[in-house]
């Protein structure tokens, strides 16, 4: 090979000019704070425009378009038209609006762009001792296990993969086709899909996940889960795990996790807790009886993304058997033996503990935010959300025409416009209601169904909301209710 | 509720003053450009002082310890003890050095913190864009579906989902329990341990991957998978999936593809390709012959992350039937229904199409990469990165001293310092000089075992190497080589 011909040719993905790449950056940067800092005065929802959609729909680029271009269209094309979670009136699904300072560490990480799975690296100290600050936060002990992870769906199927190598540990090389009699879990009707997921994902059958009844109040029956744990044992089923909702996607119902805690040791399963925004409440002394049984579980999982406000992707799923946890996941592999020495000593790999080999740099945002506001923080922010549900429900129930459709026990209020004596179809009409809601850009709570009736639903995991903003909220449900239903 | 004392209590994460927290991420970004365009200049490895180790263990922070504080602990602490995958001379397992543009992008894309999962917003555009370009790329059919992701690991499991339910549509609501007979999977001895722990996973249990030999070059035995399957439809065993290595992690070799796509045809499995880096050259014409067949398969998995450069994370799984992909994957549930306007329409959710709910951002990156780039810039880097391989290889074979110890089909070369007639051990010594390798910062290749013999292992998927580096790890191995081994 003619080498001096090769060295000519060497080309980088580095910049040639390194001071005009710089300098396009600090205009991103500079653009990217003035988006942020003027977030309210923009309406929360924009439609894609056509031409922005068109704009997309080109073929692989084949030469370079540059830098400076690229950013261009991604100012005029993508930025207007985010999902826009960071707006003060964005209550839609379950989303956290992130940070600016959020966003810089995320720049730092993938600046960095370490891969934290392996190595004896500073990377994987960092999230150690993100972990170690998760079990802190959730009375978790200090022995435990855990893995930071894209969300809450996939921390579920990582606690549900280890409670099936708890139950049996031969199902990891023989597989469930081994076992006889199907294994079942068990968890509230009001349990989220991802856990149902997760049990298919697993294997287990999506047949095999019981919805066991809830009260009046959102919460799982414990009479109904203990009937159902022993009829199912009768019927040769082999129960091996129970799944508590510290927080239920719909209303926020929190299940009795301590009576959970007690069939779970009685009947000898596995314990379960998705705690994706409702664990986070953990932190404030006033919900200790609430969330009492949260710390006994065998597993639990939590979003910061959510009501941490960390920038996406951000979660964390902790196991308290730390051997149990490694050894659902641990295949040796030569390509990965940790030495005694150099960059391939350090810590356990991460990839022993989840699905994942490769792994960015999660971890930072989460140490970043932490240390800057400070757990105080984070309390008045988290207590500000609540508060801020209750004033919107106690403003829904202030208006005949409005109509609470849930108890409100932590940051999710279910409401609907009724008139009453109506003929019209009310959920025909609060799914319009909610449209024009968007449509208009005034506010962006987003729905759900509960016992038949549509609800527009405000889950309240934002730290830009003022309670100006539910005032908003309530009123303009009512000037568009009184539209949609002919009431002038 | 007293409204006005509740307003004056506002609070958010969002800084008091703007300007002050804007310059600090001025600042940052200087520290990383700086830190990037001289990356060169650093030793590739740098063991984390005591000191840095020591400064982590924290209990969790109560009280605000400020922006820029917390960015000095980085600057002081983090920073300097990167893995160091951005380093020329990093070539440790697989793992890709990003570039400050994507840097750059994953600032944009944190800063939006789009939940790219479900709702009528451009993000949900630009990932469709990008896995349109994705199939353009591996020349997979534009009906195709896909989905990004965190890295091959978890492309295979969602792919190895869609193959389980290909096989049988009830095993998602009843579970593998209710299958009769093992249901087996086929790879050869060299697939990632991802793809074993992937069948974990799914609950097929690993005693059920079937690993086939391969031949002197690594490649699977087309004869030996033929017989085998053979031989476990006979023992009542119900066959399904065939995983094709395009690139294998120890040595790059190829499986023969196309004859694997016969194989899964006339036997009616699935074929599944893992081709995290190995996939890649498919943009090359002259790889044309060498991965024919890759467009056949069923699914792929490839990795941005990797042989494309981007920043972590960022992978891509292409799956034929867009049908069979989405009906793996999706549950019915009302607070997630799409509507017909509004934020809750556009385009479907991707939450249907894998395992995650929550999804960040990942698309922004990898097209603003690709429009900033072209394939032309892509085509020219990883052809460099395959002639260092070969120039590599050609150096060692030119040394006695060194012994080639794989083929190279593509990117990675394995030898050894192997001085003949030698009585010391061969396998300790070569460790050795690895450790010293990383110790003295001189070059990070990582190592893996072939037949027995410890190998130095250098994977070059590193836009920033120079032919000069491999020169250098050359009469670096020698050297210390000579040293170890007492030879001066
Ligand atoms: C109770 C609950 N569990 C799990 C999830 C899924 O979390 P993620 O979107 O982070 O995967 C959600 C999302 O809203 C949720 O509310
Ligand atoms: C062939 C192969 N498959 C899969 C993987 C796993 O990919 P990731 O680390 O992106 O999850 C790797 C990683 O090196 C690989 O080389």
């Amino acid at each position: 090979m003619n080498k001096e011909a090769l060295l000519t040719e060497e080309k980088t993905l580095d910049p040639q000019d390194w001071s005009k790449l710089n300098e396009l950056g600090h205009r991103m940067l500079d653009d990217l704070f003035y988006y942020l800092e003027t977030t309210r005065q923009r309406p929360v929802y924009k439609k894609p425009s056509k031409d922005a959609i068109a704009s997309m729909r080109q073929s692989l680029p084949e030469l370079p378009q540059g830098a400076t271009g690229v950013y261009e269209d991604f100012f005029a094309n993508v930025l207007p038209y985010n999902t826009n979670n960071i707006h003060p009136r964005f209550w839609a699904w379950v989303q956290g609006g992130g940070s600016p300072f959020g966003m810089l560490a995320d720049m730092l990480a993938s600046g960095m762009n370490a891969n934290v799975s392996i190595g004896d690296s500073m990377p994987m100290y960092v999230e150690k001792q993100v972990l170690d600050w998760s079990k802190e936060m959730m009375g978790y002990p200090a022995t435990a296990s855990g893995l930071l992870l894209s969300g809450a769906s996939l921390a579920n199927i990582t606690a549900l993969i280890v409670a099936r190598h708890h139950a049996n540990r031969e199902i990891k090389t023989k597989g469930l086709q081994a076992i006889s009699g199907p294994m079942t879990v068990y968890g509230s009707a009001e349990t989220h899909n991802c856990v149902i997921k997760g049990v298919e994902v697993i294997g287990i059958g999506s047949d095999n996940f019981r919805k066991v009844p809830v009260d009046a109040d959102y919460r799982i029956c414990v009479d109904e889960l203990r009937r159902m744990i022993e009829e199912d044992r009768a019927a040769g089923c082999q129960p091996f795990c129970i799944v508590g909702n510290a927080g239920t996607v719909n209303t926020g119902a929190i299940d009795p996790l301590d009576e959970l805690a007690v069939i779970a040791k009685e009947q000898n399963l596995w314990l379960h807790i998705d705690g994706a925004f409702g664990a986070i409440p953990k932190l404030l002394p006033e919900f200790a009886s609430a969330l009492k049984g949260l710390e006994l579980a065998d597993s639990l999982s939590f979003d910061f993304h959510k009501w941490m406000y960390v920038n996406y992707e951000a979660a964390c799923v902790l196991i308290r058997d730390p051997q149990l946890h490694r050894e659902a996941f641990t295949t040796a592999v030569n390509y990965l033996t940790l030495h005694e020495r150099g960059l391939s000593a350090g810590p356990d790999a991460f990839n022993n503990l989840g699905m994942e080999l490769s792994r960015g740099f999660k971890a930072l945002k989460i140490w970043m935010l932490l240390k800057q506001n400070g757990l105080e923080t984070y309390r008045t922010l988290i207590r500000q959300n609540l508060q801020q549900a209750q004033y919107l429900a106690e403003q829904i129930q202030l208006h005949p025409e409005l109509e609470l459709l849930a108890p409100v026990p932590l940051n999710i209020v279910c409401y609907r416009y009724n008139p009453g004596n109506c003929d019209a179809d009310l959920n025909k009409g609060n799914k319009e209601i909610l449209m024009r809601l968007h449509e208009q850009g005034i506010a962006a709570p987003s729905y759900t169904v509960l016992n038949g009736h549509y609800a527009i639903r405000a889950a309240i995991t934002n730290h830009r909301s003022r309670f100006e903003d539910f005032e908003l909220l309530v009123n303009e449900t009512l000037r568009i209710g009184n539209e949609v239903f002919g009431r002038h």
